[in-house]
């Protein structure tokens, strides 16, 4: 496949030129968004964002000090890059902290677990907690279960989620993490373990929010690494048989909820030339979960987005003004995007598109514009089609963070990023920098300073949000 | 690569006919073999050993009530197959117990370290131990420093290991591991940090065993993971720049050593037709680190040998006697190998080959014959040919457990196995069955029963050791 995929790409270059040719373009548009799109394949901006955010900061949970560094770094980025309008918007958050975490198989084979407690677990005793475990294969399986099958034992959930390009496994299977705990809950469980939400066969086990419904008291809930999760399915098999004993595990978690923790979206703009235009806003999160650096989720977004629109804003002042978001508190459910969302959903948006997947190269691009924007929509696609992205037929969405302006109305592009291998590392400890493959990388930058050059200077209307009946 | 990778191992098939056919061969010899060869391919009894012994023992570091369960299971397993005079035979070593292992940085950048203790580290305080680190990028640059430079510091060495095929790297740069800590202690270090003794990119540390000099106290010693190693390096590397704060770690080892403590060999024979003909000694270890389940390192030696001797006793007595020996504490200095070694060198070996490299193909033989031997060597590169296995011009020496034996004058086969991506799982969490391509296991099984099938017929003498003035 290596030796065989740039001669593809290469051919592809001619295709856009073509396309080109035979669309009624508006002059102005075109060469100059190419342009920049070919010298940001040269980009070495993101990578220092990247490499600095992940080495100074380092982890950066949401809610904890390490946020805020994070905040003060970014400010202090993007002043001295020359942005404009650079402040911090604060913003309470429900705080939760990881205490001590270990695991153990008591019988009967007596081993070291790896695993992690999942955003919003309970806590066992001090002293832990052991206790028989009950195996369910999915779900749908535990919904299924009497509650005296389950109460007082740790329930363990596994699946079969496999890597997708577009990364739709995770919402599919992520269920089993979102869920899984509270429905263990309700039935009396004492505990629950799930097969980490990923990809890969290391002893790195995912966390990752799970919801209790009000009034529901959180049980500890930890994810297990995969390789832990087929030891303990080997084993609970072999547990009918014969003088095999039952399979007990031993639990000590002691997070705990911290109460109101301040978070923050720093944000940053390139002014327009026509404030009619509307605002193009842009961005990724800040914080990430404790265990790794979140090299890939997300200082990734931030430093592709820092970086395209820093060249976009060094080719000339563009018609509609680039804000760039970098959002707080993201992980424990988006938080970041609602505040920014109530306080900013009655200014005129333009566009928005969200990065927050990883630094792999951009394969799809899918917008939602309005009609009367369409042309806009096949410029883009022939911009990045030099690049290896290709047209979906889906509607663009953005993500956790920009979702709502998107679901509001807002015009949105989804840079669509390959996700093989996103969930081998998402939410583990190996989010770390080593894993961003500065090539692909750069190709995230060109992308997105392609993408934003055209829509800051697009003629389209794009603010008139009653014209947004097609998806395209 | 993989496209083309079959192709020229199907033409190699045909080459070994023609070398035979030009050969003079013993007439019983190699038709058997290569059939037992070609049965071996479709091998399922090595996985059911390995799998079961990671699964149902799991860790089982040497001198451990899991070493002991292991012995009394594969007794029970090597009767179930029909070994012969299967019994363990006890020895004492010295013990020494994983504590609680735990790092951080606590300045410039505060964040938790992927670690853990070598074997034979010293204890820090109960409460933990912080000092600046001082950075070495080599056993040679550490081996130069003035004492004053290091003495109450974090001492810190790295390195710039990379995979080799043979392995090769590991002894090249495993001297960090073995003789760093003695040198740092030597020298009034605090505690000592390696980049772990591995080639992977994951956070996860590869612990093994260190040395301290009589009458060196032994300091705190661990690796780190090859992430938090760079991170370590590129925070170091900002230390000399403007407002940014000396790097500072905070350790919490608390291993001890626990006196002497039992381990024992397994060991099982096939028994031969001609006494005077001596005994094939071969073999993998049973003990492994206690961070994995030990499937790379090694219950694939124990599988693959266990398989292959079952294969050529199930398909007539042999002439020589085969003996299977499962040596117990390998990992702290192959000791199991040293109390075979004192127990049974007076007694007729015909040969010894030892498989403690994982379970990757074999890609290379060499063997160690005496002159009047050299056609068994031809033999036996010309049936392992069409299992896409070269042959290599060094002398075979075994490995840490049979080497004794070899240096002593023992004939000894190596069928080398591929270590592209042994180093990436050697002596860590990872070891884990998942890490098996059943595969390239089955290829070590066809190659090992060709080679036991080949030697144990083979009627040229092997015992006379003052005949071993050849290296073949």
């Amino acid at each position: 496949m290596k030796n065989n995929r740039s001669r593809p790409i290469r051919r592809l270059a001619l295709i856009p030129l073509l396309i080109g040719a035979a669309l009624p373009l508006p002059a102005l548009a075109a060469p100059p968004a190419a342009e920049l799109r070919e010298a940001a394949l040269g980009d070495e901006l993101a990578w220092s964002i990247l490499e600095g955010l992940t080495t100074e900061i380092g982890p950066r949970p949401a809610g904890s000090p390490r946020e805020a560094a994070a905040r003060a770094w970014a400010v202090a980025r993007l002043n001295a890059l020359g942005f404009q309008n650079v402040r911090i918007e604060p913003f309470e958050i429900p705080g939760w902290e990881r205490g001590e975490e270990r695991g153990e198989i008591i019988a009967p084979a007596p081993q070291k677990l790896a695993l992690t407690a999942l955003g919003n677990s309970g806590a066992t005793p001090a002293t832990g907690l052991e206790a028989e475990v009950v195996m369910f294969a999915s779900l749908a399986a535990l919904e299924a279960a009497p509650p005296a099958s389950v109460a007082g034992r740790i329930v363990y959930i596994g699946h079969a989620m496999r890597a997708t390009q577009d990364g739709s496994s995770y919402g599919y299977i992520g269920g089993v993490r979102r869920a899984g705990p509270n429905i263990a809950a309700k039935k009396g469980a004492a505990a629950i373990l799930i097969r980490s939400i990923g990809t890969d066969s290391h002893r790195m086990p995912h966390t990752g929010s799970t919801v209790f419904d009000t009034g529901v008291a959180p049980i500890p809930a930890a994810a297990l690494s995969n390789p832990d999760a087929d030891q303990i399915e080997r084993l609970a098999r072999r547990g009918g048989q014969g003088s095999n004993t039952p399979l007990r595990i031993r639990l000590v978690l002691t997070p705990r909820h911290t109460g109101p923790q301040q978070s923050g979206n720093v944000i940053a703009e390139v002014p327009g030339t026509d404030p009619d235009a509307g605002i193009i806003a842009i961005g990724g999160h800040l914080d990430s979960w404790d265990l790794g650096t979140g090299a890939i989720d997300n200082a990734a977004g931030v430093a592709i987005t820092m970086a395209a629109a820093k060249r976009v804003m060094d080719a000339g002042r563009p018609r509609r003004t680039i804000r760039v978001i970098l959002f707080g508190a993201e992980e424990i459910g988006g938080l970041g995007g609602q505040a920014y969302t109530r306080a900013h959903r009655a200014e005129p948006h333009a566009l928005v598109a969200e990065s927050d997947f990883g630094a792999d190269r951009v394969w799809r691009v899918q917008t939602k514009l309005p009609d009367a924007a369409a042309p806009l929509g096949d410029r883009l696609a022939a911009l990045l089609a030099p690049l290896g992205v290709i047209r979906g037929r889906g509607p663009a969405g953005a993500g956790a963070d920009l979702g709502p302006l998107s679901r509001a109305g807002v015009s949105t592009v989804d840079l669509n990023q390959d996700g093989s291998r996103y969930f081998d590392l998402h939410h583990t400890p190996d989010d770390t920098l080593d894993k961003i493959d500065r090539a692909q990388l750069r190709q995230n930058v060109a992308a997105w300073t392609a993408m934003l050059a055209e829509t800051a200077a697009a003629a389209e209307p794009l603010v008139n949000q009653n014209s947004l009946t097609g998806t395209r």
